[in-house]
């Protein structure tokens, strides 16, 4: 038996992963030319010898030939990119999903109010900057409930730059960098518990909206149930955005305070509705449920009346009182009152049928849809009659806190009777509405009346067809599908129970996003994919197509530190690593290169605090190394460029193999080092 | 314009969605036959129209006809269920993937190291069961790093009752229940601070091995690096684990003290090798790094010798020398040290061609599979000549610690020169076997000797071909892969970089699960499918046949509790809800059911100690609540029958909505009440 390991070939092997290792973007076109078999775009003509491979694939696999369609409409072969690419809310995950379509592929997660370790997104030590940002008054709120993400827009149109969404649970809104899908800010509103309107843009991003939800004290005030009409109030936040430094101006912010209803959905107006923000609500019954006294409970109590009230708010008329001081202080944030919203006409009520949840302004901005989840219309405002009727004062009554409720027949266009729990409307690029259907578990296509009569050809205002979804569609999500220009093409049924979809996982089974081909119009519109989303439970999501994206391969300088998006003056550069000491007070300045750290050993003592910088000097392409200390509870991710600092006290005395947590070259495991943490009872700390 | 929410619908609307909602199982056979197209199973057989359709599609898309098969192969029409599934680590998430196989779908994450709110793991106030069992040494360790999971195995077949999984940061193991697909126990090992072989099981689960890797002074001991030889050491660990209480039996486990060798990759014998354990190493160079001091770094120190040791282990010999109290107790737990190994004839060496990754018992039992990652061979190992050599004493060297190392030409079956950096292989049931090439970038298939050669009729020991793959593989994954009778058909390639195969995310790149159809033998083995995961970096991942699991759907009774797998008698039952008070404790009994919580306000306040205990009142498969509360960090899961008891100290005055976090109705939003806590300023808490 010969030995093959002998040194030659080692040594061959071993320099081929080392220089090969440095250079992966070799990996490029050569080899997605040599090994890509779908890169090739010769027509396909199918022999019968093909035809017949196909035919017994399928009769294999039980597929039919809808089947095969639908696969060869969302299969993407190695190597080709995605079309789209849908944001996707994550719901009690805290999270943003990044999913490509039409493949429906999970392409990231994207860690926002959750820590995250894989993405180092909370795992820096103390002080670590994205848990500060994640206190509520002291307390560590690690976890959110994204509902809404909104993308940036340039008028009206997603410029693809940043992406907003908010945390119902907590009432906070973070701000991601779409260069490097990042988040970058998290604000905490300082008026309510939690929110649910979040987030909706402007047509140009000048405010990110928070609409609320259940009624509170604002300014985390306390009053007891019984002074419900009294006390509690909802209230919606424009939170202006400064495009320039990429983060949300909280002193150029502020808050409108509205009735105790429970404020729903929101939606900005564009063109000739620009400057207006339309936001559902429910319970304008004021139900303060309490099952266990004897009352109704919530759901039966919130849903007595047959209205409750679309809030149509002029957010420049607001901003002008804003910035002529008349807002009021509230926990140290400025709020206009309902007395200043009424007086200087800032906002007005239509009567809506009851319990909405989407209003959804058309590409034009001429229509706002509004759907009611116990009515089984969507019903249509003008904003033309919106206008004409506060213009003309077509406001017959006023509601319990004196705000005008417009006349609801002066400013209805049309009802679209569409079947049971119409929810949120989308929109195409021939003149369709979709809405989803909850109770139906469907999604309904109908036609649009005025300009767009002339693009569909058909009836307006009028229900086209239906199809089936598995089971209970929240929202829907289409390409494009919030801009002034809808793509068309692609739908998503975001359904929320799977039940017999997927295996069985458990009690816990994941949300079924369902993939519509909405190309052909009228009565054409096939479900081609079931996505399970085993990671949460989204609520909205939007589509962008995907060239518009100008995401970051790696970051732009050695030494970058995402946090404030520019190169750190801290970041050890090769030649300056070392251990120094001040005291108890430690700095390490270390490099990481495939395929090891600089230094490897780092000694320090009992309960020194050791301030810790790595930079990773890579330039390369996807090459990511990771950090950690082993039961020290920190995880970093070293993108390529990447500068990290973190701080901790090494009070547990041992030592600690530090190592690169993302598989990195064939050298991978040998990427470690050790921390020497000298305990005081051998001389260590003292 | 007619009103057209009146009354009548509104009722009867509100009526259905409440009624329907509570037998969500009518959505099952019924709809499935109305809508699933592709749950007809009458032969396909394609009309020109058809095949003119598909053709269309094609070139609209640029797919080849490689790639309409491909696409056929994976494709799931809507409810058809997956054949397997794999169960992949999440690397630095800490967490369980589970993924259907062909689809490449990802079906749900499984929460082991790292909180994760949507699952409701982790954030149940103070002392959470989850936060305290990942406390290390009194510190939250709120991450892992999972490598290696294991499926339970009963006569080496998988059994699918239990995953195992361990967490390489921490050096901890975790236990799955595969019945509810939650973590029910995390042990840490207190000898070493990271691990890195773990999970492996025995082939009736008898133990499961956690190998060590960067050895360290065990039990959390201190020396400096000038003492590695010395004072530094490896270790394996082998948990009991108790089949009837579905947990690991820490008081019956023990752990083998071995050389300051990085141990790497574990497997266990089966059949003829049964009672063995195999462990390869690396760096038995012992380099202990400093490249700050003018030393090689690590990945040069631990490459230069042409051998590492493949640690052969008699599990028998070492449980039987543990339970006649032959062990050390290192840090409170009982350790073989190496003295014993070594006078019991419990552990042997055999040469490995140097830096070898994965060590693999082909199904029969018959060989050990070596890949060293700087070698371009895999050296196959026999268990005669294993055996044979210690009976013969076959050992003409020891290596430092005395510990006795085979005669490499006594123990070694064959070599096979397969390519550039084999670490891991898999094998199918025509009698080849499946290593990763990371340096290649691709699989290798090659022909298995011994009893083998009849299966395959080609010459044994020898490559047969290679698929390119995109790019760097880890670990592969085989269907039933690392049980006694593999299944063949599916292999994935858990491929480490993902440079140009998907759209940019940010610097942070997916890494790429390439499934491999192996079906047809031969030189035949294309990639299907590119499955991007952006969640984590898996490493290792088993797939099972799905039919083999047996999950439940919901609960088995209503109120119970899952981390003791019983009912809870401390779960309210309908009627019992309500607050009480004792001094400044409070308890909360209430019950969830759609759509609303009871109670629905609870009054309590500043300062109070609460308990809340809450139990979803529900039986239908998929009618899952959450439960949370805005500010204090509280997410709950409540899946179908499922209890749950969280503690907290009401510290924050206000008052706080809760409500259902997932979508469980259309009058889901409706599913809320308050939490009032009462400020000590106004009476609260006095």
């Amino acid at each position: 038996m010969k030995r093959t390991a002998s040194t030659g070939i080692g040594v061959a092997v071993c320099m081929a992963m080392v220089v090969g290792m440095a250079a992966p973007e070799a990996f490029g076109q050569d080899t997605r030319r040599r090994r890509g078999a779908g890169q090739e775009v010769r027509p396909v003509d199918l022999t019968p010898e093909q035809v017949a491979q196909l035919t017994k694939v399928a009769n294999d696999r039980r597929l039919n030939v809808d089947d095969l369609l639908a696969a060869a409409k969302t299969f993407m072969p190695s190597g080709r990119h995605d079309e789209y690419v849908l944001f996707s809310s994550g719901g009690q995950s805290g999270q943003v999903f990044a999913i490509g379509v039409p493949s429906m592929r999970l392409l990231r997660s994207i860690a926002v109010f959750t820590p995250e370790s894989w993405q180092g997104y909370g795992f820096a030590g103390d002080n670590d900057p994205v848990l500060e940002s994640l206190k509520i008054n002291g307390r560590l709120v690690s976890w959110g409930d994204t509902h809404h993400p909104a993308l940036s827009e340039t008028k009206g149109e997603y410029d693809g730059d940043w992406l907003f969404i908010g945390d119902k649970a907590n009432a906070r809104v973070a701000v991601i960098d779409l260069r490097d899908w990042e988040t970058k800010q998290i604000v905490k509103n300082p008026l309510t518990v939690s929110d649910h309107g979040a987030a909706f843009v402007t047509p140009n991003t000048e405010y990110v909206i928070e609409g609320g939800q259940y009624a509170t004290v604002l300014g985390y005030g306390y009053a007891p149930p019984e002074e419900y009409q009294k006390h509690y109030r909802g209230m919606v936040t424009l939170w202006k955005f400064d495009r320039v430094r990429g983060r949300i101006d909280e002193a150029n912010s502020f808050a409108l305070e509205l009735p105790p209803y429970w404020q729903d959905l929101a939606d900005a107006g564009k063109g000739p509705s620009d400057g207006w923000i339309f936001i559902n609500s429910f319970n304008v019954e004021m139900a303060a449920g309490g099952v266990e006294r004897g009352n109704p409970p919530f759901e039966a109590g919130a849903s007595k009346r047959d209205m409750d009230y679309l809030h149509i708010i002029d957010w420049r008329k607001a901003e002008a009182a804003f910035k002529a001081g008349k807002a009021k202080a509230i926990n140290g944030f400025p709020v206009l009152m309902l007395d200043t919203l009424i007086a200087d006409g800032i906002m007005y009520f239509a009567p809506e049928p009851k319990s909405p949840h989407g209003v959804d302004v058309t590409p034009n901005g001429q229509y706002m849809i509004v759907a009611g989840k116990l009515d089984p219309h969507v019903t249509v405002y003008s904003i033309d009659k919106i206008k004409a009727a506060i213009a003309g004062k077509k406001h017959s009554t006023k509601d319990a806190y004196g705000v005008p409720v417009l006349d609801f027949d002066a400013v209805v266009e049309a009802q679209v009777e569409l079947g049971l729990g119409p929810l949120h409307t989308q929109f195409d690029d021939k003149g369709y509405a979709y809405t989803s259907l909850f109770l139906d578990s469907a999604v309904a296509r109908w036609t649009l009346g005025g300009e767009y009569a002339s693009m569909h050809k058909q009836t307006p205002w009028k229900l086209v067809t239906k199809t089936p979804v598995q089971y209970n569609i929240g929202h829907l999500a289409a390409a494009e599908g919030d801009t002034v220009s809808p793509d068309g093409k692609y739908l998503i049924s975001m359904s929320k129970w799977a039940v017999d979809r997927f295996l069985t996982t458990g009690p816990l089974l994941p949300q079924n996003f369902q993939l519509l081909d909405i190309s052909e119009g009228g009565t054409t519109m096939p479900v081609i994919y079931d996505m399970p989303l085993g990671v949460g439970e989204p609520h909205y999501a939007q589509m962008i197509k995907a060239d518009k994206l100008k995401s970051w391969k790696v970051y732009p300088e050695i030494g970058w530190n995402p946090h404030t998006q520019r190169l750190d003056p801290r970041a050890p550069k090769k030649g300056d690593e070392g251990v120094t000491r001040d005291g108890s007070r430690v700095l390490v300045k270390m490099t990481a290169v495939r395929s090891h750290f600089f230094p490897e050993h780092v000694e320090v003592n009992e309960g020194d605090v050791v301030t810790w910088r790595i930079t990773a000097i890579e330039s390369a392409q996807d090459a990511t190394h990771g950090f950690c200390i082993g039961g020290y509870n920190i995880n970093l991710s070293l993108e390529p460029g990447e500068f990290v600092e973190f701080t901790f006290t090494a009070d547990r005395p041992g030592t600690y193999p530090f190592y690169c947590t993302e598989f990195c070259s064939a050298l991978h495991l040998e990427m470690m080092g050790y921390l020497h943490v000298k305990p005081r009872s051998l001389g260590g700390g003292e």
